[in-house]
């Protein structure tokens, strides 16, 4: 992974083999964001990615293998227990051009992945929503 | 729905129940926002999206509904009719994580939503454009 | 093609018959952005679009055509050659509300294409990947 940094606005570069939602995390635990978001492209070679059943309080996961275009990708960051935590979803497209998509677990690039990454100067928690299982963005409304 | 402002930038929870575009809109008329640009992702339990057929000038649309992921959503605000508009595209995904998308009329969030939006300073308008009966975007070249 | 500047963000409206990655990159030629990201909606009566496979080190390429709506759109812009370059991923819904998607070679709108642009104040370079046959982000770590 490399980066370039231009004032609040990152380009990240991640390379064949990188774990996406890990080495976004661990760009944002090194550089102590706690609030941002990103777009991303690019390909990888395997991805996990989610749909959340409100009934069941739970994702199910489907395992995608093989060469997958990033067709689009964007995500949050907020701070966990301490540690940045990246909230995405992603659409993946096939060699027929079929795209399937939903929340990303994981994703293991193949040739490139180039994100795009606003950090904002504040950090943004969540907070457990016993309705849903669901850990909910904290906010209270605030103004600059 | 909830939000917290960072400069330009507004993080913003919608929670169960709340309908999209008409909860941006309200807090686009409540702040006086009249341009600008939000990515969004999370769920929602029912959706309409519409597709422009160009030469009936008009949209087909589609109801869409149990458990769907925001795969991505991309909109921008303008002002129209002195009234903050808000023209999104959607990307939905069902459990099977198949995909479908277009133009969204409304969607009602389930589990959440959370949206980064970037409210511009100054106002974006549109114009009737009667070759095609759509409200196009009316800009004039201009610069800081 | 028209847009409206606001500090680093242009919003850009391209119209029927426009090409969006030549328009985009003759705005970017013409305002000397060489780094930068956009985001943007709108329909397509055409657009070839790609799905890289890493074995063969080439795209495989699909033409599409009919009222397409954009459903997702996301890209960057570098400088190539003295040149900006853009690389753009784009998901595309037919009237069926199937979505296709990858790698964007071109595209012609048909009704309107409307993109929010935020430039860089730095070009970003690219270098030619030799294992790949790509060209990735030539980025040093940096710092504002």
């Amino acid at each position: 992974m490399k980066y370039f940094v231009l004032g609040s606005t990152y380009v990240v570069r991640l390379d064949a083999g990188e774990r996406i939602v890990e080495t976004l995390a661990a760009l944002c635990e090194r550089d102590a964001i706690g609030g941002g978001f990103f777009n991303g492209l690019g390909a990888v070679s395997e991805a996990e990615i989610g749909h959340f059943d409100p009934a069941a309080k739970a994702y199910s996961w489907i395992a995608l293998s093989g060469p997958l275009e990033i067709v689009s990708l964007y995500g949050n960051i907020t701070k966990v227990d301490a540690k940045p935590f990246i909230h995405a979803h992603i659409a993946l497209g096939d060699k027929e051009f079929a795209v399937r998509g939903g929340h990303l677990k994981e994703a293991v690039v193949s040739v490139t992945c180039e994100v795009t990454l606003t950090r904002f100067r504040d950090d943004i928690g969540r907070t457990k929503d016993e309705a849903t299982g669901f850990s909910k963005l904290a906010l209270e409304p605030g103004r600059d």
